[in-house]
């Protein structure tokens, strides 16, 4: 099985609380394995088993309360 | 019944996670009614029927994760 990594920045997380509601969302993702956040730059990792969809990465960050820099 | 004002400030809380983190458990001390919190300020000011613990006060705000400034 091969493994997707996906990286993405989010912006306006500003503690560990942040980081634990980005990370719950986006484990939700189909496929989703493993979820790893850099606060301080705010950048998201994603493994998963097939390709993320840019729309459901997207509407996770947004349900955490955040959104995604493109 | 009477009730009892209670403020301090909490240092390091840097968003709506971090209030409700401090909002929980505050609301947890005997005689509790009401919680509110700045999160600009950090002044968190605390409605109970009967006079607060300064101990139990430091211990709930460890216990969020979080310090009171004194």
């Amino acid at each position: 099985m091969s493994t997707v990594t996906t990286t993405f920045l989010v912006s306006g997380m500003t503690c560990g609380h942040c980081v634990a509601a980005v990370k719950e969302e986006v484990a939700k993702l189909p496929s989703v394995t493993e979820v790893e956040i850099d606060l301080a730059s705010g950048a998201v990792t994603v493994l998963s088993g097939e390709a993320l969809d840019t729309v459901a990465i997207d509407a996770a960050i947004d349900e955490a309360g955040y959104a995604v820099v493109r």
